[in-house]
Protein backbone atom coordinates (compact mmCIF):
# COMPACT_ATOMS: atom_id res chain seq x y z
CA UNK A 1 0.00 0.00 0.00
CA UNK A 2 1.04 3.30 -1.19
CA UNK A 3 0.87 5.90 1.40
CA UNK A 4 -1.58 8.96 0.38
CA UNK A 5 -0.37 12.36 -0.14
CA UNK A 6 0.07 14.62 2.83
CA UNK A 7 -2.39 17.31 2.83
CA UNK A 8 -2.64 18.31 6.39
CA UNK A 9 -0.91 22.17 6.95
CA UNK A 10 0.89 20.84 10.11
CA UNK A 11 2.69 18.11 7.54
CA UNK A 12 2.89 20.07 4.81
CA UNK A 13 4.74 23.09 6.86
CA UNK A 14 6.91 20.06 8.42
CA UNK A 15 8.31 18.83 4.70
CA UNK A 16 9.09 22.18 4.29
CA UNK A 17 10.98 22.74 7.86
CA UNK A 18 12.99 19.32 7.07
CA UNK A 19 13.74 21.06 3.66
CA UNK A 20 15.35 24.07 4.99
CA UNK A 21 16.68 22.92 7.66
CA UNK A 22 19.00 20.42 5.48
CA UNK A 23 19.98 23.28 3.73
CA UNK A 24 20.10 25.52 6.61
CA UNK A 25 18.15 28.57 4.90
CA UNK A 26 16.55 29.48 8.55
CA UNK A 27 19.16 32.43 8.31
CA UNK A 28 17.96 34.20 5.31
CA UNK A 29 14.24 33.90 6.90
CA UNK A 30 13.29 37.81 7.80
CA UNK A 31 9.83 38.20 7.08
CA UNK A 32 10.43 40.96 4.65
CA UNK A 33 11.68 38.40 1.99
CA UNK A 34 9.19 35.85 2.89
CA UNK A 35 6.45 38.13 2.49
CA UNK A 36 8.16 39.83 -0.82
CA UNK A 37 8.76 35.86 -2.15
CA UNK A 38 4.93 35.07 -1.69
CA UNK A 39 4.15 38.16 -3.87
CA UNK A 40 6.61 37.19 -6.70
CA UNK A 41 5.48 33.56 -6.88
CA UNK A 42 1.70 34.98 -6.62
CA UNK A 43 2.69 37.27 -9.70
CA UNK A 44 4.01 34.24 -11.06
CA UNK A 45 0.40 32.55 -11.06
CA UNK A 46 -1.14 35.82 -12.55
CA UNK A 47 1.13 36.34 -15.47
CA UNK A 48 -0.20 32.89 -16.95
CA UNK A 49 -3.55 34.97 -17.66
CA UNK A 50 -1.74 38.23 -18.52
CA UNK A 51 -3.27 39.23 -22.30
CA UNK A 52 -5.68 36.13 -22.31
CA UNK A 53 -9.49 36.13 -21.51
CA UNK A 54 -12.63 33.76 -22.16
CA UNK A 55 -11.58 30.55 -24.78
CA UNK A 56 -7.49 31.15 -24.61
CA UNK A 57 -6.88 31.32 -20.70
CA UNK A 58 -9.21 27.71 -20.69
CA UNK A 59 -7.07 26.32 -23.49
CA UNK A 60 -3.63 27.88 -21.70
CA UNK A 61 -4.65 25.96 -18.91
CA UNK A 62 -5.54 22.69 -20.42
CA UNK A 63 -2.11 23.61 -21.73
CA UNK A 64 -0.16 24.63 -18.81
CA UNK A 65 -2.04 22.71 -16.16
CA UNK A 66 1.23 21.15 -14.41
CA UNK A 67 2.78 24.82 -14.49
CA UNK A 68 0.27 26.32 -12.63
CA UNK A 69 -0.32 23.62 -10.20
CA UNK A 70 3.69 24.46 -9.46
CA UNK A 71 2.73 27.74 -8.68
CA UNK A 72 0.21 27.56 -6.62
CA UNK A 73 2.28 25.46 -4.90
CA UNK A 74 4.74 27.66 -4.46
CA UNK A 75 2.72 30.31 -3.20
CA UNK A 76 1.66 27.52 -0.94
CA UNK A 77 4.81 27.18 0.25
CA UNK A 78 5.29 30.43 1.17
CA UNK A 79 2.13 31.05 3.26
CA UNK A 80 2.87 28.07 5.21
CA UNK A 81 6.62 28.82 6.19
CA UNK A 82 5.47 32.64 6.49
CA UNK A 83 3.26 31.19 9.38
CA UNK A 84 5.45 28.80 10.56
CA UNK A 85 7.97 31.39 11.40
CA UNK A 86 6.04 33.92 12.49
CA UNK A 87 4.42 31.54 15.16
CA UNK A 88 0.44 31.40 13.47
CA UNK A 89 -1.39 29.18 13.73
CA UNK A 90 -2.74 29.24 9.88
CA UNK A 91 -5.53 26.66 10.85
CA UNK A 92 -7.05 28.63 13.14
CA UNK A 93 -6.45 32.05 11.50
CA UNK A 94 -8.43 30.24 8.31
CA UNK A 95 -11.08 29.02 10.37
CA UNK A 96 -11.38 32.63 11.92
CA UNK A 97 -10.99 34.43 8.71
CA UNK A 98 -14.13 32.66 7.06
CA UNK A 99 -16.32 32.85 10.30
CA UNK A 100 -15.73 36.83 9.81
CA UNK A 101 -16.25 36.33 5.73
CA UNK A 102 -19.20 34.92 6.48
CA UNK A 103 -20.60 37.97 8.62
CA UNK A 104 -19.05 40.45 6.42
CA UNK A 105 -20.69 38.63 3.63
CA UNK A 106 -24.30 37.63 5.12
CA UNK A 107 -25.97 35.65 2.65
CA UNK A 108 -29.07 37.56 2.18
CA UNK A 109 -27.15 40.84 1.10
CA UNK A 110 -24.07 39.53 -0.82
CA UNK A 111 -26.11 36.54 -2.91
CA UNK A 112 -25.06 37.17 -6.37
CA UNK A 113 -23.20 40.19 -5.70
CA UNK A 114 -19.76 40.50 -6.36
CA UNK A 115 -19.22 44.24 -4.61
CA UNK A 116 -16.73 44.52 -1.68
CA UNK A 117 -18.92 44.20 1.76
CA UNK A 118 -18.28 47.91 2.29
CA UNK A 119 -20.62 48.39 -0.76
CA UNK A 120 -23.36 46.13 -0.18
CA UNK B 1 -15.18 17.40 23.25
CA UNK B 2 -14.81 20.31 21.03
CA UNK B 3 -13.84 19.35 17.48
CA UNK B 4 -10.43 20.03 16.14
CA UNK B 5 -10.15 22.83 13.78
CA UNK B 6 -9.43 21.19 10.15
CA UNK B 7 -6.54 21.62 8.60
CA UNK B 8 -6.67 19.55 5.57
CA UNK B 9 -6.55 20.80 2.41
CA UNK B 10 -9.29 19.35 1.17
CA UNK B 11 -11.81 19.93 4.25
CA UNK B 12 -10.57 23.90 3.82
CA UNK B 13 -11.71 23.64 0.08
CA UNK B 14 -15.14 22.23 1.01
CA UNK B 15 -15.39 24.79 3.47
CA UNK B 16 -14.80 27.61 0.53
CA UNK B 17 -16.92 25.94 -1.65
CA UNK B 18 -19.93 26.36 0.77
CA UNK B 19 -19.45 29.79 1.59
CA UNK B 20 -19.44 30.74 -2.13
CA UNK B 21 -22.40 28.26 -3.19
CA UNK B 22 -24.23 29.91 -0.45
CA UNK B 23 -23.59 33.09 -2.48
CA UNK B 24 -23.75 31.79 -5.12
CA UNK B 25 -20.63 33.58 -6.11
CA UNK B 26 -19.12 30.47 -8.40
CA UNK B 27 -20.36 32.86 -11.60
CA UNK B 28 -17.60 35.62 -10.90
CA UNK B 29 -14.70 33.23 -10.58
CA UNK B 30 -13.08 33.71 -13.73
CA UNK B 31 -9.05 32.57 -13.48
CA UNK B 32 -7.79 35.62 -13.99
CA UNK B 33 -9.68 37.13 -11.29
CA UNK B 34 -8.55 34.48 -8.64
CA UNK B 35 -4.92 34.88 -9.92
CA UNK B 36 -5.64 38.92 -9.51
CA UNK B 37 -7.33 38.62 -5.77
CA UNK B 38 -3.99 36.39 -4.76
CA UNK B 39 -1.69 38.84 -5.74
CA UNK B 40 -3.69 41.65 -4.15
CA UNK B 41 -4.01 39.57 -0.75
CA UNK B 42 0.07 38.40 -0.89
CA UNK B 43 0.54 42.35 -1.37
CA UNK B 44 -1.49 42.72 1.74
CA UNK B 45 0.57 40.76 3.22
CA UNK B 46 3.78 42.71 2.34
CA UNK B 47 2.32 45.69 3.33
CA UNK B 48 3.00 45.10 7.08
CA UNK B 49 6.44 44.89 6.25
CA UNK B 50 7.32 48.39 4.51
CA UNK B 51 9.24 50.87 5.51
CA UNK B 52 10.45 48.82 8.67
CA UNK B 53 13.23 46.43 9.44
CA UNK B 54 14.69 44.34 12.29
CA UNK B 55 13.13 45.34 15.64
CA UNK B 56 11.01 46.97 13.56
CA UNK B 57 9.29 44.21 12.23
CA UNK B 58 9.46 42.30 15.13
CA UNK B 59 7.79 44.84 17.29
CA UNK B 60 5.28 45.41 14.14
CA UNK B 61 4.02 41.16 14.27
CA UNK B 62 4.14 41.02 17.79
CA UNK B 63 1.12 44.08 17.88
CA UNK B 64 0.10 42.79 14.29
CA UNK B 65 -0.16 39.04 14.82
CA UNK B 66 -3.90 38.72 14.10
CA UNK B 67 -3.90 40.79 11.03
CA UNK B 68 -1.16 39.27 9.76
CA UNK B 69 -2.77 36.29 10.36
CA UNK B 70 -5.77 36.92 8.53
CA UNK B 71 -3.68 38.22 5.12
CA UNK B 72 -1.82 34.95 5.19
CA UNK B 73 -5.59 33.30 5.12
CA UNK B 74 -6.78 35.32 2.59
CA UNK B 75 -3.99 34.26 0.45
CA UNK B 76 -4.71 30.79 1.86
CA UNK B 77 -8.22 31.06 0.58
CA UNK B 78 -7.05 32.13 -3.04
CA UNK B 79 -4.51 29.60 -3.46
CA UNK B 80 -7.38 26.96 -2.51
CA UNK B 81 -10.24 28.05 -3.93
CA UNK B 82 -7.88 28.51 -7.53
CA UNK B 83 -6.59 25.40 -7.52
CA UNK B 84 -10.03 23.98 -6.98
CA UNK B 85 -11.51 25.57 -9.78
CA UNK B 86 -8.74 24.43 -12.13
CA UNK B 87 -9.52 21.34 -11.03
CA UNK B 88 -5.64 20.74 -9.89
CA UNK B 89 -4.88 18.63 -7.06
CA UNK B 90 -3.29 20.98 -4.43
CA UNK B 91 -1.88 18.29 -2.17
CA UNK B 92 0.15 16.39 -5.31
CA UNK B 93 1.53 19.98 -6.89
CA UNK B 94 2.83 20.38 -3.62
CA UNK B 95 4.44 17.12 -3.14
CA UNK B 96 5.65 17.20 -6.85
CA UNK B 97 7.16 20.62 -6.58
CA UNK B 98 8.81 19.99 -3.03
CA UNK B 99 10.62 16.52 -5.12
CA UNK B 100 11.34 19.04 -7.40
CA UNK B 101 12.86 21.60 -5.07
CA UNK B 102 15.40 19.38 -3.64
CA UNK B 103 16.58 18.23 -7.15
CA UNK B 104 17.20 21.88 -7.56
CA UNK B 105 18.99 22.96 -4.79
CA UNK B 106 21.03 19.68 -3.52
CA UNK B 107 21.86 19.90 -0.16
CA UNK B 108 25.56 19.61 -1.08
CA UNK B 109 25.45 22.66 -3.66
CA UNK B 110 22.55 24.78 -1.67
CA UNK B 111 23.33 24.61 2.15
CA UNK B 112 23.78 27.76 3.48
CA UNK B 113 23.65 29.78 0.38
CA UNK B 114 20.45 31.58 -0.50
CA UNK B 115 21.48 32.08 -4.39
CA UNK B 116 18.42 30.83 -6.98
CA UNK B 117 19.32 27.41 -8.68
CA UNK B 118 20.65 28.93 -11.58
CA UNK B 119 23.63 30.03 -10.17
CA UNK B 120 24.89 27.52 -7.57
CA UNK C 1 0.51 83.38 -17.72
CA UNK C 2 0.27 80.73 -15.81
CA UNK C 3 3.16 78.13 -16.20
CA UNK C 4 2.30 74.70 -17.65
CA UNK C 5 2.50 71.77 -15.30
CA UNK C 6 6.01 70.51 -15.65
CA UNK C 7 5.99 67.11 -17.38
CA UNK C 8 9.96 66.26 -17.86
CA UNK C 9 10.68 63.28 -16.15
CA UNK C 10 14.12 65.14 -14.67
CA UNK C 11 11.79 68.31 -13.58
CA UNK C 12 9.22 65.72 -11.84
CA UNK C 13 12.54 64.16 -9.92
CA UNK C 14 13.45 67.35 -8.55
CA UNK C 15 9.78 68.11 -6.87
CA UNK C 16 10.10 64.61 -5.50
CA UNK C 17 13.65 65.50 -4.03
CA UNK C 18 12.32 68.39 -2.52
CA UNK C 19 9.73 67.16 -1.10
CA UNK C 20 11.57 64.25 0.33
CA UNK C 21 14.49 66.43 1.72
CA UNK C 22 12.17 68.55 3.19
CA UNK C 23 11.04 65.98 5.47
CA UNK C 24 14.67 64.16 6.18
CA UNK C 25 12.86 60.94 4.20
CA UNK C 26 16.22 60.25 2.28
CA UNK C 27 17.36 58.19 5.47
CA UNK C 28 14.51 55.64 4.94
CA UNK C 29 15.06 55.05 0.87
CA UNK C 30 16.64 51.53 0.90
CA UNK C 31 16.58 49.91 -2.53
CA UNK C 32 14.37 47.17 -1.61
CA UNK C 33 11.57 49.34 0.14
CA UNK C 34 11.48 51.86 -2.38
CA UNK C 35 10.65 48.11 -5.05
CA UNK C 36 8.54 47.08 -2.58
CA UNK C 37 6.64 50.72 -2.37
CA UNK C 38 6.47 50.11 -6.16
CA UNK C 39 4.98 47.28 -6.37
CA UNK C 40 2.46 48.28 -3.71
CA UNK C 41 1.29 51.05 -5.40
CA UNK C 42 1.10 48.91 -8.39
CA UNK C 43 -1.45 46.91 -6.52
CA UNK C 44 -3.66 49.53 -6.23
CA UNK C 45 -4.36 50.27 -9.31
CA UNK C 46 -4.90 46.81 -10.14
CA UNK C 47 -7.43 46.64 -7.81
CA UNK C 48 -9.51 48.98 -9.61
CA UNK C 49 -11.09 46.14 -11.92
CA UNK C 50 -11.40 43.25 -10.17
CA UNK C 51 -14.35 41.51 -10.31
CA UNK C 52 -14.96 44.03 -13.16
CA UNK C 53 -15.20 43.51 -17.06
CA UNK C 54 -16.16 45.02 -20.09
CA UNK C 55 -18.90 47.40 -19.31
CA UNK C 56 -18.56 47.15 -15.48
CA UNK C 57 -14.77 48.70 -16.16
CA UNK C 58 -15.41 51.36 -18.26
CA UNK C 59 -18.57 52.77 -15.89
CA UNK C 60 -15.72 52.29 -13.05
CA UNK C 61 -12.99 54.41 -14.78
CA UNK C 62 -15.47 57.13 -15.52
CA UNK C 63 -16.27 57.08 -11.60
CA UNK C 64 -13.04 57.07 -10.32
CA UNK C 65 -10.60 58.61 -12.99
CA UNK C 66 -9.62 60.59 -10.68
CA UNK C 67 -8.34 57.86 -7.95
CA UNK C 68 -7.52 55.98 -10.74
CA UNK C 69 -5.17 58.89 -11.72
CA UNK C 70 -3.59 59.30 -8.38
CA UNK C 71 -2.66 55.81 -7.84
CA UNK C 72 -0.83 55.86 -11.08
CA UNK C 73 1.16 58.99 -10.27
CA UNK C 74 2.02 56.90 -6.93
CA UNK C 75 3.47 54.38 -9.51
CA UNK C 76 5.22 56.99 -11.49
CA UNK C 77 6.93 58.85 -7.91
CA UNK C 78 7.96 55.29 -7.53
CA UNK C 79 9.82 54.79 -10.69
CA UNK C 80 11.08 58.39 -10.42
CA UNK C 81 12.50 58.14 -7.55
CA UNK C 82 14.45 54.92 -7.22
CA UNK C 83 15.58 55.92 -10.77
CA UNK C 84 17.52 58.83 -8.94
CA UNK C 85 18.63 57.00 -6.01
CA UNK C 86 19.90 54.21 -8.18
CA UNK C 87 21.58 56.70 -10.56
CA UNK C 88 19.71 55.44 -13.31
CA UNK C 89 18.74 58.18 -16.46
CA UNK C 90 14.89 57.44 -16.59
CA UNK C 91 14.87 58.82 -20.14
CA UNK C 92 18.22 56.99 -21.29
CA UNK C 93 16.86 53.56 -19.77
CA UNK C 94 13.29 54.33 -21.46
CA UNK C 95 14.94 55.09 -25.26
CA UNK C 96 16.59 52.05 -25.18
CA UNK C 97 14.29 49.51 -23.60
CA UNK C 98 11.98 51.05 -26.43
CA UNK C 99 14.69 50.30 -29.39
CA UNK C 100 15.31 46.71 -27.44
CA UNK C 101 11.12 46.38 -27.72
CA UNK C 102 11.21 47.24 -31.72
CA UNK C 103 13.65 44.52 -32.27
CA UNK C 104 12.09 41.92 -29.96
CA UNK C 105 8.71 42.74 -31.51
CA UNK C 106 10.05 42.98 -35.29
CA UNK C 107 6.43 44.48 -36.86
CA UNK C 108 6.28 41.80 -39.50
CA UNK C 109 6.40 38.76 -37.06
CA UNK C 110 4.18 41.14 -34.04
CA UNK C 111 1.48 42.66 -36.13
CA UNK C 112 -1.77 41.98 -34.49
CA UNK C 113 -0.26 39.12 -32.31
CA UNK C 114 0.19 40.16 -28.42
CA UNK C 115 2.39 36.55 -28.18
CA UNK C 116 5.29 36.81 -25.50
CA UNK C 117 8.49 37.52 -28.42
CA UNK C 118 9.88 34.02 -27.23
CA UNK C 119 6.54 32.66 -28.80
CA UNK C 120 6.35 34.74 -32.18
CA UNK D 1 24.34 67.83 -33.14
CA UNK D 2 22.54 64.40 -31.98
CA UNK D 3 19.15 65.18 -30.35
CA UNK D 4 18.63 65.32 -26.84
CA UNK D 5 16.78 62.22 -25.27
CA UNK D 6 13.11 63.12 -25.00
CA UNK D 7 12.14 63.20 -21.45
CA UNK D 8 9.08 64.34 -21.12
CA UNK D 9 5.98 62.80 -20.89
CA UNK D 10 3.74 63.51 -23.78
CA UNK D 11 6.60 62.72 -26.17
CA UNK D 12 6.76 59.08 -24.21
CA UNK D 13 3.94 58.68 -24.79
CA UNK D 14 3.75 59.41 -28.44
CA UNK D 15 6.88 56.98 -29.19
CA UNK D 16 4.77 54.04 -27.27
CA UNK D 17 1.83 54.95 -29.32
CA UNK D 18 3.53 54.75 -32.51
CA UNK D 19 5.37 51.74 -31.49
CA UNK D 20 1.92 49.95 -30.51
CA UNK D 21 -0.13 51.28 -33.76
CA UNK D 22 2.51 49.53 -36.11
CA UNK D 23 2.23 46.14 -34.36
CA UNK D 24 -2.00 46.95 -34.42
CA UNK D 25 -2.06 46.28 -30.51
CA UNK D 26 -4.26 48.39 -29.21
CA UNK D 27 -7.23 46.02 -29.65
CA UNK D 28 -5.32 43.94 -26.35
CA UNK D 29 -4.90 47.05 -24.28
CA UNK D 30 -8.15 46.60 -22.16
CA UNK D 31 -7.46 48.44 -18.54
CA UNK D 32 -7.45 45.01 -16.84
CA UNK D 33 -4.76 43.41 -18.56
CA UNK D 34 -2.84 47.11 -18.68
CA UNK D 35 -2.70 46.85 -14.79
CA UNK D 36 -2.09 43.70 -14.50
CA UNK D 37 1.19 43.97 -16.49
CA UNK D 38 2.28 47.20 -14.74
CA UNK D 39 1.84 45.33 -11.59
CA UNK D 40 3.97 41.91 -13.36
CA UNK D 41 6.71 44.56 -14.60
CA UNK D 42 6.65 46.50 -10.91
CA UNK D 43 7.35 42.90 -9.25
CA UNK D 44 10.07 42.19 -11.51
CA UNK D 45 11.59 45.36 -10.53
CA UNK D 46 11.43 44.02 -6.88
CA UNK D 47 13.05 40.59 -7.51
CA UNK D 48 16.15 42.02 -8.35
CA UNK D 49 16.33 43.04 -4.06
CA UNK D 50 14.95 39.59 -2.90
CA UNK D 51 17.13 37.96 -0.48
CA UNK D 52 19.45 40.78 -0.43
CA UNK D 53 20.20 43.54 2.15
CA UNK D 54 22.96 46.45 2.69
CA UNK D 55 26.08 45.97 0.72
CA UNK D 56 24.96 42.88 -1.18
CA UNK D 57 22.45 45.55 -2.56
CA UNK D 58 24.58 47.60 -3.84
CA UNK D 59 26.79 45.47 -4.94
CA UNK D 60 24.09 43.72 -7.35
CA UNK D 61 22.74 47.52 -8.46
CA UNK D 62 26.39 47.69 -9.58
CA UNK D 63 25.98 44.71 -11.39
CA UNK D 64 22.79 44.95 -12.51
CA UNK D 65 22.09 48.34 -13.24
CA UNK D 66 21.04 48.06 -17.05
CA UNK D 67 18.94 45.66 -16.00
CA UNK D 68 17.00 47.62 -13.26
CA UNK D 69 16.89 50.63 -15.67
CA UNK D 70 15.00 48.13 -18.06
CA UNK D 71 12.45 46.94 -15.37
CA UNK D 72 11.81 50.43 -14.66
CA UNK D 73 11.36 51.49 -18.42
CA UNK D 74 9.03 48.83 -18.24
CA UNK D 75 7.49 50.11 -15.34
CA UNK D 76 7.00 53.35 -16.61
CA UNK D 77 5.94 52.17 -20.08
CA UNK D 78 2.58 50.76 -18.35
CA UNK D 79 2.16 53.93 -16.41
CA UNK D 80 2.47 55.89 -19.67
CA UNK D 81 0.36 53.68 -21.98
CA UNK D 82 -2.53 53.35 -19.38
CA UNK D 83 -3.33 57.12 -18.28
CA UNK D 84 -3.40 57.73 -22.28
CA UNK D 85 -5.98 54.95 -22.71
CA UNK D 86 -7.96 55.96 -19.66
CA UNK D 87 -7.44 59.16 -21.03
CA UNK D 88 -5.27 60.49 -17.79
CA UNK D 89 -3.30 63.70 -17.63
CA UNK D 90 -0.16 62.33 -15.97
CA UNK D 91 1.38 65.93 -15.67
CA UNK D 92 -1.69 67.10 -14.04
CA UNK D 93 -2.30 63.67 -12.15
CA UNK D 94 1.33 63.77 -10.56
CA UNK D 95 1.19 67.42 -9.77
CA UNK D 96 -2.21 67.16 -7.68
CA UNK D 97 -0.85 64.06 -6.19
CA UNK D 98 2.44 65.81 -5.00
CA UNK D 99 0.45 68.93 -3.60
CA UNK D 100 -1.79 66.47 -1.35
CA UNK D 101 1.39 64.28 -0.46
CA UNK D 102 2.35 67.96 0.65
CA UNK D 103 -0.82 68.05 3.02
CA UNK D 104 -0.93 65.28 4.19
CA UNK D 105 2.81 64.69 5.33
CA UNK D 106 3.09 68.41 6.84
CA UNK D 107 7.06 69.28 7.40
CA UNK D 108 6.24 69.83 10.86
CA UNK D 109 5.05 66.53 11.57
CA UNK D 110 6.08 64.07 9.17
CA UNK D 111 10.02 65.43 9.12
CA UNK D 112 12.30 62.43 10.15
CA UNK D 113 9.21 59.83 10.13
CA UNK D 114 8.45 57.11 8.06
CA UNK D 115 5.15 56.09 9.35
CA UNK D 116 1.90 56.58 8.03
CA UNK D 117 -0.20 59.39 7.43
CA UNK D 118 -2.87 57.82 9.26
CA UNK D 119 -0.32 57.39 12.23
CA UNK D 120 1.66 60.61 12.53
Amino acid sequence: MTPKTPTKLEDLQKRIAAFCDARDWRQFHNPKDLALSLVLEAAEVLEHFQWKDGKEIDANIKRHKGEIGEELADVLYWVLLMAKDLDIDLGNAFAKKMKKNEKKYPISKAKGKHAKYTEL
